[in-house]
């Protein structure tokens, strides 16, 4: 089985070492990670000037680094490393921080999750909900290999909620029409993991704070921070009320940006 | 009426210039644009060291530009412009460029009406399915003022297909919660426009082509390039579909990425 490892946090991060080491175990892996980091990049993509070097190599793994996005590393893949062909499975991650919620649609780790599912290759992204660049992931691991192991099989089948088996019904009839873009957006707790929920993406905003800051020559610019504003925290069907409670979200995730409305 | 523009072309693209024009028949225009090209870069955002300069004012509107991408833009205008109030409506491009199918994903112009949709706003991203940099757009001006007219309303009470009766049932009964992230994506044919559809975006992929190039020293590096490839080119409810049959194709779109088998 060949398996396709990218991230947003850039190679070298704990976090993308922690899941080649992982995907060792289900078969060769071959990584192509941005050189530097790469956050809230989303699905951006370069149009020009792309790098591509191939800086380590055994016979487990093949390690590339580029100056592009996560979605470029994909795009660099299955086109230059690939020559055409697909994966078996591509994985992203482990990113340093949540991506549940709307922090979706800034993340770089789940851009390259997007253009996984474009596709047509079964993607997965994984992201641990601390910012520590030294954060143990070791809690996370054998949830990793089982959810790796059930998307293989096309199936959710973890001893959990009734949502699970829901799903898994409907994973077994679907028709390649009605799983367009279907992917999958991992989010774990920090600390004991009390189980995992199959989960929607919170609804809320990113309540920002944008700090003024005076640089020495008197000129002024301006920087990004705040925190995420949960607009529904007793629903307990979300990613973000999963990750609060000690609960791993999976939540099936797509590139369709179609309202729900249209559908219903 | 208070009305945020933005772009992906940049501030001087005849796209933001043209919709500009026409947004000033509705209210006071604010424009918050990036200085240089921005195509490509989805919802991208910068954390640090982002730029905002005055740089026209008028009776009708006010302009600045920055060293961002399309999302900085709108959260600087909420949060330094603005001042943490919103504006009345978020109209972004008119794209020189079609950001039907999975082009949306790529998009500056809608990761801008994402962000918009992620803080409550109103917001329509326009585009024109043509990359020409003097492309005519007077045949969808009055498209635009149109749709402008009915998203305002909450409605989209055009004379059309029965999609758009639906739709209209289902707009008029939405709870907060059930159009949640809702936003719009409107794509125009060059030439004639034979009308309007209420559409669903289009499944398909970009079929790659990445260019190798030698540089003068002997360096290789890549180019991103190629064309969409529609899954799906006998459905007529999709804005590909719409787009090729000289229709304007307006897709309810949303910031929610939970793939819809979670939801029927």
């Amino acid at each position: 089985m060949e398996i396709l490892i990218t991230n947003d946090d850039g190679w070298g991060a704990k976090g993308i070492m922690t899941l080649v080491r992982i995907m060792e175990t289900f078969g060769h892996v071959t990584v192509v990670a941005p050189g530097t980091v790469q956050s809230g990049k989303s699905n951006a993509i370069t149009f020009d000037h792309l790098l591509l070097h191939e800086i380590e190599r055994t016979d487990n793994h093949v390690v590339y680094t580029t100056n592009g996005t996560p979605s470029d590393c994909v795009k660099l893949a299955i086109h230059i490393i690939y020559k055409g062909q697909k994966p078996d499975l591509l994985v992203s991650g482990i990113n340093h921080g949540s991506n549940a919620a709307i922090n979706v649609i800034y993340s770089g780790t789940m851009g390259a999750v997007f253009v996984g599912a474009e596709n047509g290759i079964r993607s997965i992204g994984f992201s641990l909900d601390s910012y520590d660049p030294d954060a143990d992931f070791s809690h996370f691991e054998p949830y990793i290999v089982q959810i790796v192991n059930e998307v293989l099989k096309g199936t959710l089948n973890f001893k959990l909620s009734n949502q699970a088996a829901t799903l898994n019904s409907k994973l077994s009839t679907l028709n390649s029409k009605d799983n367009y873009g279907l992917c999958w957006n991992v989010n774990a707790p920090v600390g004991e993991i009390k189980g995992v929920r199959i989960t929607r993406q919170c609804q809320g905003y990113w309540d920002e704070e944008v700090a003024t800051i005076e640089d020495e020559e008197g000129g002024v610019y301006y920087k990004l921070g705040g925190q995420f504003c949960n607009s529904e925290p007793d629903a307990e069907d979300t990613d973000e009320w999963a990750l609060h409670h000690g609960y791993i979200a999976i939540t099936p995730s797509t590139i369709d940006t179609t309202h729900l409305i249209y559908y219903v």
